[in-house]
């Protein structure tokens, strides 16, 4: 494949492992930068992983996902989220990095159109390159005011070689929620222009404001023009395990059967069967992990209201904040550069999630309030120098 | 990307799937399609398992492998195998279908020519269409009279436009061995044209023959020309887990980094560290399964040499047997849908392992002797009919 240059390396994993380079020299590290979550995976879980390990050979499977679990992830779709999707409409995955990357190998073609709204994760640009090297990237920053979507710029830009939007909402590293009202207008655009919606919403269970969370898929009646990528990573704390999931229109089955065969046989039978088992567990942990979230949230605020030149927007669901330092006149890659190198801190710079983000850092508050603490503080004394 | 009609849905799988389809409707089957070991994964590494999911998060880890055992696999490589192997030229995936996979993606581009000698695994031609669609494939065949490699054939073909050779010994699905001196002169054309050489060799501990296994990695000091796939599918009965490996030139590095990182993230942590801990477990179960599958390949000689007009060649390693049909007049997916039809005995028709090869079927036995022999007394009744 022809590698373009927008397939770089991962900025968030880079400065992860530089955080991880510190540590081994002995020297001070606190962690802002991966978004891991801090609850432990619940123990229905790792229950019935045992069991299954101790009782199944857990062999090749089904290369789109064992039925059972296919259905239970359906039925969670239509109940919870109103998309109107059945088990044959579900894939599950390696991850929901892998169940984005397949929609996009199975929808574009050369010349195709994609626009993607920035800041985005920072995969999906690099996922569109391996994809498809020849597709055309089309980037739309939201407001740097407010992370609202500028609808109307859309609009002047979607056109008839529109192959796909991308959209990710509770969204990474922003932590804005899109509103019914966005929603619909994308979707109408959509229908109008006649292109595909692949929605992104691995952050759904971790909102902590009063926002609720829509699914763009719930405003068809069958699934067939919104593919829904989702998993455990964030829900569960499942992050290294490798569990996601696409639900995505009959039209696609085919293809998507072929790449899921020829990449992968099957996602790990083994934690399929576990989850399937353990599908209906106890899931008030994420109550009390979004009041945590909520509290550091609040704390990072009450921070950065004060730390000028720096603006934050408060984050509404995940666990990032996206930090504006506009005014300090420095690269984002400078900025957490010499915030690790002087401070042991280790955040990620605003420009892996998008050219135009070079005057934004992101902290992730998925860490201990002790830890959180102690960098916020190291931030404001970091940041102070510069006023 | 542009679905080229190579990318055909595995007929392995579309057969193991007829043959589910079957035994859900409550009708006989006798599978003898799928290539899995019928003996069951070491105890120690089920343990190791359990113990990790009761004392670790097994989260995010490094994109290209825990650093421990990326150790302990080239130390494997370096003193097994003879390859030059350090723990940076590992790379660890989820199967070694993906580590296949992300080397063609590391290294084809458009109008770069790679030979495939067919017979060949299903998802070879399959994978390299998805990594580069524009990839311009050289299919040689090797000999039907006793599956050797036209040493000559391949001169006259290769030329600098070639940019990779596969090669997977022992072979699925003909269970053939190279011989040194056909590795020797193929690592020479190698040299002499300047190609790559992706060395598939995931059945190496199915040998039921004193044949020696060589890997083509170990004709160079340095990993530079030859890369090598591997996995523990095959050797330690863990298929449906997803877990393999590739070895790779340091050239490549960077590629493989953004590939992983962007599709993978990292491949299940929760298996690797368990493969860590336990990775020098008994292997002593080899030796008898080994003798199982002589047993079984000398049942499967017997049965053939009196079936006239098939024809089998003895297979060496793997558990595979591929039977000529060219006799019978009858193409391999006629004759295999009949056989399932009739009889309930699952087999893949030749035509699954490449186009000049219809002229024959695959049974596999991995599976019980009862099974084997009840399904081998089917196939004989079948073809008995048409002689």
């Amino acid at each position: 494949m022809i590698f373009r240059q927008e397939i770089e390396e991962s900025l968030t994993l880079k400065f992860a492992h530089l955080a991880a380079e510190r540590r081994k020299k002995g020297l001070p590290i606190i962690s802002l930068g991966l978004g891991e979550p801090d609850f432990k995976v619940p123990e229905e879980i790792i229950e019935a992983t045992v069991q299954i390990l101790q009782t199944s050979s857990a062999g090749y499977s089904s290369p789109m996902g064992i039925s059972s679990l296919r259905e239970k992830i359906a039925f969670k779709l239509l109940s919870e989220n109103n998309i109107p999707a059945t088990a044959n409409n579900i894939l599950i995955t390696p991850g929901a990095k892998q169940a984005f990357l397949l929609a996009l190998m199975a929808l574009l073609e050369p010349e195709d159109e994609i626009i993607v709204l920035n800041p985005s994760y920072v995969s999906f640009i690099p996922q569109i390159c391996i994809a498809e090297p020849r597709a055309k990237i089309t980037i739309i920053d939201v407001r740097k005011s407010d992370f609202s979507v500028p609808i109307d710029h859309i609009s002047n830009l979607v056109s008839s070689a529109t192959k796909i939007l991308i959209l990710n909402s509770p969204n990474n590293p922003a932590g804005y929620i899109f509103s019914k009202e966005e929603l619909n207008k994308l979707f109408d655009l959509a229908i109008k222009y006649d292109f595909y919606i692949i929605s992104d919403e691995i952050y759904e269970k971790l909102i902590f404001t009063h926002d609720p969370h829509l699914s763009v898929g719930s405003l068809e009646s069958t699934v067939e023009r919104v593919l829904t990528v989702n998993g455990f990573s964030k829900s569960h704390a499942m992050t290294g395990w490798r569990i996601g999931y696409l639900c995505f229109p009959q039209s696609l089955y085919q293809k998507l059967l072929k790449l899921q065969q020829h990449i992968n046989t099957n996602t790990c039978t083994l934690i399929q069967l576990a989850l399937d088992q353990a599908f209906y567990h106890d899931q008030s942990y994420l109550t009390v992990y979004n009041n945590k979230l909520a509290s550091r949230a609040a704390h990072l605020t009450l921070t950065f209201k004060d730390l000028h030149p720096t603006r934050l927007i408060l984050p509404k669901a995940g666990f990032f904040a996206f930090v504006n330092i506009s005014h300090l006149n420095m690269d984002s890659n400078t900025f957490c550069g010499k915030l690790i190198e002087e401070t042991g801190v280790a955040t990620t710079p605003g420009v892996a999630f998008g050219s135009n983000w070079d005057d934004h850092f992101r902290i992730s508050f998925a860490t201990s309030d002790e830890n959180l603490d102690k960098g916020l503080k190291l931030i404001r004394k970091f940041v102070s120098k510069f006023k």
